[in-house]
């Protein structure tokens, strides 16, 4: 926990593609954080839409973010077009060197790993993507919310939500965390036991995979890339 | 279930100071509803901000949807502005008369109660707001999703993700729903167990009701002058 008087500056990656809950989820928490400011950081600060379509607008560019306490970096289909952007990675790499917190959500912890600041990490990531995260130096961990140190990963998209109260406690406490998913009535019961690639019925998890073949195929050739000139050993 | 053929034109309304995730939880769902259009309309076409700040824009503006198959109508203190909005008001009552589902998160409830749409309806909604139900002529469902009819309701917040998938399984079929639901990785673990009011710390909880008290007495006003209007007894 950090002392409640010190103000915390907290900042979420925005990018065209991004899958929206991986942001609005944690936004839903990290904007109730007590004594914080939450900004939306895009690469510009001209709208994006969302892999689906939703048009969301970050406050400022990253270049105008001061340095953040807390970064949150989302996921979604548009995370494998910023994996050689280097203004991009070099922005995440100097955000978590002075943060007090990474929060990594779906695949954000491809974009992470890509940054180089995942080699030795205890990670997750969406079950799609689970297996590349040795390429980057990562220790794929299979579990929905994984804390290492001053990181916490989510895995895919609704995880974020779970990720960002753990990440509430951690920051200020557990009374705080509790009376934001009181406010957030998050109680969830979802109508099927269809969440995980272990639950869902076998044929629907057939036809997800493939589904998402093709970017999980480009994906993979951008991870291999990654492990080359990260000096990883895959 | 609807022929699978027969296209669905979905909508969700927008509008400032509507908590983003009421929108947002279930556009992860709605968005991949096969066969369908899914838009976005805002009183005008211009962006809002959520209850938090967050930068939202629509589609198009209401007076431009066409037949909405689905209607969509989410909460959040920005709610209360629009509960004498006769325009929207007019909309509501236009789109969901000719709607095949009406989808109500949050205190998306109240503001459809408003347009005169809950007479003798089973109806749920925040636990901040549940008590104004009757004033609407509503029949208060102490549960997370209640379904009636060609409606379905969610209660608070991320309720409404729980909502939409059950609505994509009224729709589109269970298997569409949980292949869904497998992409959006949603297996939830709530790190604590402070959902609902029947659950979170009595002491959370009152602070949560003295925080929410100016607008919830604002909405309970708002809520006697509807009912004179249409005339239910309270």
């Amino acid at each position: 926990m950090i002392p409640p008087d010190k103000h915390l500056e907290i900042g979420s990656l925005l990018f065209e593609g991004v899958d929206q809950i991986d942001l609005t989820g944690p936004f839903e928490v990290l904007s109730r954080i007590p004594n914080s400011t939450y900004r939306i950081y895009g690469k510009t600060a001209e709208p994006v839409r969302d892999v689906r379509g939703l048009r969301l607008t970050p406050d400022a560019a990253i270049g105008e973010a001061p340095q953040l306490d807390v970064l949150h970096v989302p996921g979604g289909f548009g995370q494998e077009d910023l994996m050689e952007d280097e203004a991009v990675l070099r922005w995440l790499r100097h955000q978590a060197a002075g943060a007090r917190s990474v929060f990594s959500v779906c695949t954000g912890a491809l974009l992470c790993g890509a940054a180089g600041l995942l080699r030795g990490r205890r990670a997750t990531t969406h079950w799609a993507s689970f297996d590349l995260l040795p390429y980057f130096g990562a220790i794929p961990i299979n579990e929905r919310v994984v804390v290492d140190g001053t990181w916490v990963f989510a895995a895919g998209v609704t995880a974020g939500i779970d990720g960002a109260l753990r990440l509430a406690a951690e920051l200020r406490g557990e009374d705080a965390a509790k009376a934001i998913q009181l406010y957030m009535a998050y109680a969830p019961e979802p109508p099927f036991d269809s969440g995980t690639p272990e639950r869902a019925p076998p044929t629907i998890l057939e036809q997800a995979r493939a589904s998402v073949a093709g970017i999980t195929k480009r994906r993979e050739a951008t991870a291999r890339r990654a492990a080359a000139k990260l000096g990883v050993k895959s």
